[in-house]
């Protein structure tokens, strides 16, 4: 946040800043999905719904699990959300409490350690590494579990590296028969291989998605949980309290992207695709050492420990002599430290102009003050 | 909610249940907020917006308290939020603690003291009676003032009452040298006199507002919170954790509001009024007794413990015998049982059927079962 504050300063300075700090697409919403949620304005469809949300988005979503992972989910396991953060909001509100236990990689997406803390509940880290391309081990996570366990909280493609769990190690953390908490809003933006649902291998998970990043939805604010079925009354009770229920006509576009939105969030796949090719070939011929393939998402997560052990320094320093806007590691946890994450949600323009002034600013390196 | 679903259920059966029960206008969203929403839409503005709200329409909330209310409030201390719902999360998170203490009416909005419980503080109840309209009785509110009291919890014009607090009771409120929380929702539904901002008597305040009621604009979730400046920073820090931004076409639609809503607004609140006086008068001519005059909102709040003390079981009661939904009093706390909320927001013809079915209803009541 304060790289951004200081970068929209710059801006209004008149610098232009490279944004490699974007945590949202650059691309406009697709077209059909944008017409459909004014078809439902104009419908006046404006009032208050169920506050699970309306049934035929809970449909789409319930078949767009069966078509793409092969799981059954029931529309009444599903509540509508205003974006995935109430959602993290309802579920750790109904699983935590003192003294659980929540077991998180260590880095991980800062909001996510922030909810368990803010509901009361303790974070327990797992290393992820890069030489293991920060798949989690399993091993050690088994270490963690006890008594006091909550839940597993897994996000695949990883917020800040970029990595998609394989397939056996999300079996195995299935088998080790505790809630898994399942982080879905980057499926669909995978470039290698197969993304899986966490509801291929256990019921006993809560899966959270929504539209903002694979759809380019981020400001319609539309999200989901799937869960279990057990837990859906005191989910929907909080709902009903704390939300009333998402957007109405911001649902029917949701049910838009889930039917007609596919050759466009392909388009937007490929897109990204090339450009995370551009920005990895480009920050290896700067020297930097990336040894892991971070394959979707939109980050790429790179050790700079010998520019600097302090990510922020660094961050700020690049910013204010190179005008590239970076997120220093130490923003995902401890082990993000001495790493920048570099997003590539921009065109392909603005990667090579901040690869140049990147290389410019290496060039010139000799220590942080 | 029970009644809501089984009224719900009756519905399925074929049968035409009269809504007296509705917690939002039945009115169409105006045409120029909702053309405002589709340009926007058109326009691609469908990015996060800044945390805090896109200034233009924290400017427009800002100039609609000058105007109506002569206070001068900067752009700075709002956020604009989902709805309010998580206006009340955000200031009762910032509020709150162990043992703090929140002193509201008896009744009161059901969520008000969910809020306040979930967030580990503690709800102090000050009864509201019928016999003095509903206004706090500010001596009574003093004596329970202390060390742990964090806020007064206001709501004029009053859920479920209608009562519109006096000029004087919110300046003896004010001179408590309490924070209040002020939920201003229903400002702009007031059939007589004039409503206050609470920021007219003191700026150790928050306001929370929003577009649902008076702009009928349920399904958009927008609403906002007015704050002191030095809670800003806090705020802002769960607002960007737990909801990042509200919807980035829907504030466009509440800049149209504010701006160019008026006439729709007027034409609402006569028709609100026109309903208000058949409903209390048609009430009234059914032998219930109604000492006080319902100003605002939309609900006429009416003591039933004649028929029973139970409220939930005579609800329950007049739904199955009658087809006429109410809310049962009990749900608005223990002051509440043995009174029924009757909700004008629906048309006067069915206003009327409701009143025909109520009559009958009453004319064969004999005791509960």
């Amino acid at each position: 946040m304060d790289i951004l504050e200081a970068s929209q300063r710059l801006e209004l300075l008149g610098q232009s800043v490279i944004p490699f700090s974007l945590g949202e697409p650059d691309f406009d919403t697709p077209e059909c999905v944008k017409e459909v949620c004014i078809k439902a304005i104009r419908d006046n469809k404006t009032k208050y719904t169920h506050s699970q949300g309306i049934i035929e988005l809970r449909e789409a979503i319930a078949a767009h699990y069966l078509k793409k992972y092969g799981v059954t989910v029931h529309p009444d396991q599903i509540i509508v959300t205003q974006g995935t953060s109430p959602a993290f909001f309802l579920l750790f509100s109904t699983l935590l409490g003192k003294k659980k236990e929540v077991i998180l990689p260590n880095p991980h997406y800062p909001c996510d350690s922030n909810f368990v803390e803010f509901l009361d509940g303790k974070n327990i880290f797992v290393p992820v590494i890069e030489k293991e391309s920060y798949q989690w081990d399993t091993q050690k996570v088994a270490q963690k579990i006890g008594k006091q366990t909550a839940a597993l909280f897994v996000t695949s493609p990883s917020n800040p590296t970029g990595t998609v769990l394989k397939r056996e190690v999300l079996q195995k953390l299935a088998n080790l028969s505790v809630p898994i908490v399942s982080d879905e809003i980057y499926h669909g933006l995978v470039y290698e291989g197969q993304e899986h649902s966490i509801l291929e291998f256990t019921d006993n998970a809560f899966v959270v998605n929504g539209f903002s990043k694979t759809y380019a939805m981020t400001g319609f604010r539309l999200g989901y949980l799937i869960a279990p079925q057990k837990y859906i009354r005191p989910l929907q009770k909080i709902q009903q309290n704390f939300y009333i229920s998402a957007n109405s006509f911001v649902q029917q576009a949701g049910i838009a992207a889930l039917t007609q939105a596919g050759p466009d969030c392909e388009r937007m796949r490929q897109e990204f695709k090339r450009r995370r090719d551009v920005m990895l070939v480009g920050l290896k011929k700067l020297g930097l050492k990336i040894s892991y393939q971070p394959e979707g998402a939109f980050y790429i997560f790179v050790d700079v420990s010998h520019l600097s052990k302090d990510s922020y320094k660094l961050a700020f320093d690049i910013l204010e002599q190179a005008h590239v806007a970076v997120t220093p590691g130490i923003d995902f946890g401890s082990r993000g430290e001495g790493h920048l994450r570099f997003s590539y949600a921009t065109s392909i323009e603005k990667i090579e102009e901040g690869l140049d002034r990147l290389g410019r600013y290496l060039c010139n390196f000799k220590s942080l003050r």
